[in-house]
């Protein structure tokens, strides 16, 4: 046991950064392990410097090259925050090869990267954690390491995007059209400006593929998911949710049903079948009755059977809970996310 | 990395005992660790003998003293299925004083001797794991540990009974009596001879210091749980679902409601206020809307919010998952479940 605190340094200090500073500074007492070494912060990379220190973060631990908290022997945890590919991705790859633990919430550098990172963390012995990937704050990736390691996850399927399911509410519950729904979205600050990576369901298939990895210990490439349905279902065949009208929804309404982009993947024998469309589910069935930004994740197992995670699945608050979960599991040692399960490679083929 | 395998010995056979022992002997694969060591099972003991070989548990590892298993020198770790007090109690804590990990799905074991047990277990350096032993199968105790473990809890809420909440939903779908719907739960299997345990609200008042000591860092006294409500609501005043009459049910279904027997816990100022009570909540709420034997634990905590686990609360295949994931984790050395947590001893006194 030693009392050396590990020296963590957060790269990104947006909405989830910011709360995990916050907690550093409010409430370091939650951030002590019984025996293992405790947490310090020791450096934050942001963009803008002033900016940050107007917005109240730690003027003594900003700097705005992240790159050299990565480099810095003085660095053990390396948070990384920014989103996005580069430089998130090359930054995180070296901090695992430098032998230094990496805790990001980056799904697009986590699915797109996965394999080759995976292989660097194991090659160099460092844990990577990435729970906030997935459903916000929601534990589900580690209770699917941990808890359900014993079963054949045999489905995984939920709403695992906030803003698509805020938008397709907000067309259901007040009867507005897809461009209506999507700017008051963006005015809510529940889209981006650019929303492509959330309508189109490039985001909800980066969160299945790193689900996948965890229940069915494959690495499926993001290219490899369904994200248009069927020409005659809802949305036309047009990705994500950016082809589903006010018709449709209204149409499910007079079966008792709504549109829900339902992120799923199943075994298909030796091979995994994965899609993200816009689909049909009864109003009244959990998916069907979920609704805003909340998200819920359904898993079939054996032995188990059905288990489902429901809650906040965006948010800075809710977010750097999973962040900071993960930062106290490398203080206790537990390793990286996938610990205990075997290497996994990329999944050769893909059953569409 | 060592390859001898962890000798596993496990203590009862009924609907729990039997599914473990199904998956050592169908799906090894699935019982193995990466890097870790294997586990093996090298006993069972049941009261009876010829019937558990009658059932097909495997001869060769059948006997009739547990306590031989917990003494032999060529047993690494205990799964303790027998339920109920003594001799469970003694063995678990004969076990742990031995220096050997312990698994066991025994609520009344852990929350009536959980500080003494407890203290054993760190003493010792050994694992004592419980999953099991609250919610059947769904993963509540492990994220609360781990994936919450920066959280602030505030309140815990939920239906942990399956026994009651299938009479419950019985006694508001088909409009029966308590009396009729208690008999259909036992003929269905649902409910024991000896009703008390779980009707009276002993059974949720246990797996509710459980997850209090997970939640808060204090071991509450059961015998501090209140499990009467007041006299002029559901029930009338007596204990866990027993005074709870049709009247009441279709009373509430005209308002809209139903009633549940809800487990509750919260922080109040210091103290924690932990109760067990039949409660009337709305028929459209998620509580609402939990019929049967699904249990469903909703968690507010600080900075995550809310978030809720759903799923087979009872059944010897879905419980098996959670003492088959215990193993798991003690062959991948994670210690007990509260390991990273501080120690707690049993709390001084209780808000009622």
């Amino acid at each position: 046991m030693t009392a050396v605190p590990l020296r963590v340094a957060i790269l990104g200090a947006g909405n989830v950064g910011r709360e995990v500073v916050r907690a550093f500074v409010e409430w370091p007492e939650r951030l002590q392990t019984d025996g293992g070494p405790g947490l310090e912060l020791v450096g934050i990379a942001v963009r803008d410097v002033d900016a940050a220190r107007r917005r109240g973060l730690p003027s003594e631990l900003l700097m705005d090259a992240p790159a050299h908290l990565v480099a810095d022997p003085d660095t053990d945890v390396i948070v990384e925050l920014m989103g996005g590919d580069e430089p998130a991705h090359t930054l995180v790859a070296a901090a695992l090869g430098a032998g230094k633990s990496v805790v990001t919430a980056n799904k697009h550098v986590i699915a797109h990267h996965g394999p080759e990172l995976e292989a660097t963390a194991r090659r160099s012995g460092t844990a990577l954690r990435f729970e906030a990937a997935v459903g916000g704050g929601i534990p589900i990736l580690g209770p699917l390491a941990a808890e359900l390691a014993a079963n054949r996850v045999t489905a995984i399927r939920g709403i695992v995007n906030g803003t698509t399911n805020y938008i397709l509410t907000a067309m259901t519950d007040e009867g507005c059209g897809y461009n209506e729904a999507l700017a008051a979205a963006q005015a809510a600050g529940y889209a981006e400006a650019d929303p492509a990576g959330d309508v189109e369901g490039h985001d909800a298939v980066n969160k299945l593929v790193i689900l996948a990895r965890l229940a069915f210990g494959s690495w499926i490439d993001p290219a490899d998911v369904t994200t248009s349905g069927a020409m005659d279902g809802p949305g036309g065949g047009r990705p994500g949710i950016t082809g589903v009208t006010s018709r449709e929804v209204a149409a499910a309404a007079a079966d008792v049903m709504v549109i829900k982009l339902i992120a799923s993947a199943q075994r298909s024998g030796q091979r995994i079948a994965a899609s993200v469309v816009a689909t049909l589910v009864g109003r009244d069935t959990p998916l069907g009755r979920t609704a805003g930004v909340t998200n819920r994740i359904e898993i079939d197992a054996e032995p188990l059977g059905t288990v489902a995670f429901s809650g906040p699945g965006a948010g800075g608050a809710a977010t750097s809970s999973a962040v900071l979960g993960d930062l106290l599991a490398i203080a206790r040692g537990a390793g990286s996310t996938w610990a205990g399960l075997p290497f996994a490679g990329r999944l050769a083929r893909l059953t569409r």
